[in-house]
């Protein structure tokens, strides 16, 4: 069943920002045209930029094309851009007639990057956002929801927190009524990567983060997750959106996983416990660190996996766990939000 | 902020059946009321019926009142009731004007007891459902959404699989433009509780049982639980709301826990597994037994929890682990599902 005419609603879309989460979201939407049109959404992708070009057509693009179009001359000299129109992100916000911008520029974690005032321009010109980029939230959650509120724009940000482990949506949908004294858990598959091979190999952690890297887990720099920094944006959107605090990524106590040593690990282990790099956000507290947990406890998940316990008044703890990156995975979110604001 | 007029829903509701969990809907309800107004939600309780007898009031009941009454007279020798009207509640969902049915009544797998009545007469009266009893949907749920869906009527029941780990409205709600291949999970947890305490003490089943009641876990009659029953008719209603599928719960493939020994989980716990009951649905099957789970794996979990991992298309594996059981933790399951319809 098709919906047709007055049912169906025409979202059209920009994809701002063409990486691997930009272009995960355009395969799903592809892969998902025809769902979305049974349950009357039909999402019109009229603009997507890189950072060196854009493609556009006011009837929707061709994704496919776009796709491939993107890959192919990713393989040449020129490095790959997904159309010839000189125009920024910016500019087509500012510029193309469209409801939803979809903002997958990279995190900036420093000034909050194009992404904030791409989000900033969103808003400005009553569109609704969806985005997976951390920056802006980690630094001006209060702001960016301020201006979307009074522009009567929708603000919905699932896949900057744990990819696909859906934390957000779950506690402020589906844990309706509850009050959420506290949350904790996993918010990195870098590090729990690297503390779950450290135990299992007896090895160092210089040794499992050289295996991640190799297996392209770990980045190069692998500074942002390692040292807890990742964990504290997380943290921090956490505490703007559902704590209603004022944060800023700045205000976290920060310890990462490089001082631990695989003795330790071994330790913790004789005792039922594992090591763990648990982020823990409540009223008053924001912080990131290497803390103990027991085996069995649903916060002793191991692999690249991402996990949060959140403590309620009335449902006592719920735990969920999922994939915490992957564009495919990413862009689900991504989906699901789009589906949220306009179903 | 208290919203006024125009902006108020008032939602009249009648509570049929209340014991332990109606009581916490009760409960749940003077709780939060200040919280649902803020959201825009007046609920107020119409009528309450156990099998005694009812209290009514079409300007809403005092909850306290009703609470403190049911709790004095349960201590005398007359068994307590919620009041002294003599109208049952299929004569309160027949007769007294509202919108919203909370049935709480107990589940009845072999015919679907009171509650089956009790949902047709709701939905032939063109009012929302929201409940907790597993019976009518593990025998009739196609027949009950289908009767639902005729006169416009919601039907909501969280509830019913997982008490506070909220599995239904994560896949419909958080989990929207996924497909869901299957879903696997710990959906006892008197079970898992005794499988549990005979891995940590070596203790047999015999035992572990005999704890269980003592500490109000088990039931005097553990079958229900123990052979497999329970999880069977969980899965049934999964099977039927998230995979289309028309099933009954004689169609489960079922066995228990009676028969593990002690010494099985010790060899399993030697090669890194714990034994858990695993109900399991997917595509063309439906089935209930032991099963061994690798330590380390989010299905891992011990103590009364429940689990259930739920495989997806595009977010991979999503895992959610809460309380199944619990007066206030099945009361928060039907407040999200109430906010959900109304909100």
């Amino acid at each position: 069943m098709i919906l047709k005419g007055d049912l169906m609603k025409t979202i059209r879309t920009s994809i701002i920002g063409f990486g691997a989460v930009g272009q995960g979201v355009a395969e799903v939407l592809l892969q998902k045209e025809k769902y979305l049109k049974n349950i009357g959404l039909d999402i019109k992708v009229v603009a997507i930029a890189d950072s060196k070009g854009a493609a556009l057509d006011p009837d929707g693009l061709d994704l496919l094309k776009v796709l491939s179009q993107k890959r192919a001359r990713g393989k040449s000299k020129d490095k790959g851009t997904v159309g010839s129109e000189k125009l920024t992100g910016l500019e087509i916000i500012k510029n193309i007639d469209h409801e939803l911008v979809i903002e997958t520029t990279p995190t900036d974690i420093e000034t909050g990057g194009v992404g904030l005032v791409n989000m900033r321009a969103a808003f400005e010109h009553g569109r609704d956002v969806v985005t997976s980029n951390k920056g802006p939230l980690a630094l001006k959650y209060r702001e960016l929801s301020g201006i979307a509120s009074e522009n009567g724009s929708r603000f919905k940000f699932e896949a900057t927190v744990g990819g696909a482990m859906p934390i957000i949506n779950l506690i402020r949908d589906v844990l309706a009524g509850n009050d959420i004294i506290s949350i904790e858990g996993i918010l990195n598959g870098t590090c729990n990567y690297i503390l779950t091979r450290m135990m299992e190999e007896q090895a160092s952690y210089e040794q499992m983060l050289a295996e991640s890297q190799e297996l392209n887990i770990a980045e190069t720099d692998p500074t942002y997750d390692v040292e807890g920094i990742d964990v504290a944006c997380k943290l921090v959107i956490l505490a703007n959106s559902i704590f209603g605090m004022d944060a800023n990524y700045k205000d976290v106590d920060v310890t990462g996983i490089t001082k631990i040593t695989p003795e330790s690990l071994m330790l913790a282990q004789d005792d039922g416990y594992v090591v763990k790099l648990i982020g823990e956000v409540k009223k008053d507290l924001i912080r990131v660190g290497p803390r103990l947990v027991p085996v069995g406890n649903p916060l002793a998940v191991g692999g690249t996996l991402n996990v949060a316990s959140i403590q309620t008044d009335l449902a006592g703890t719920v735990t969920i766990t999922g994939r915490g990156a992957g564009s495919i995975e990413t862009a689900s979110a991504i989906i699901s939000d789009i589906i949220a604001i306009y179903r």
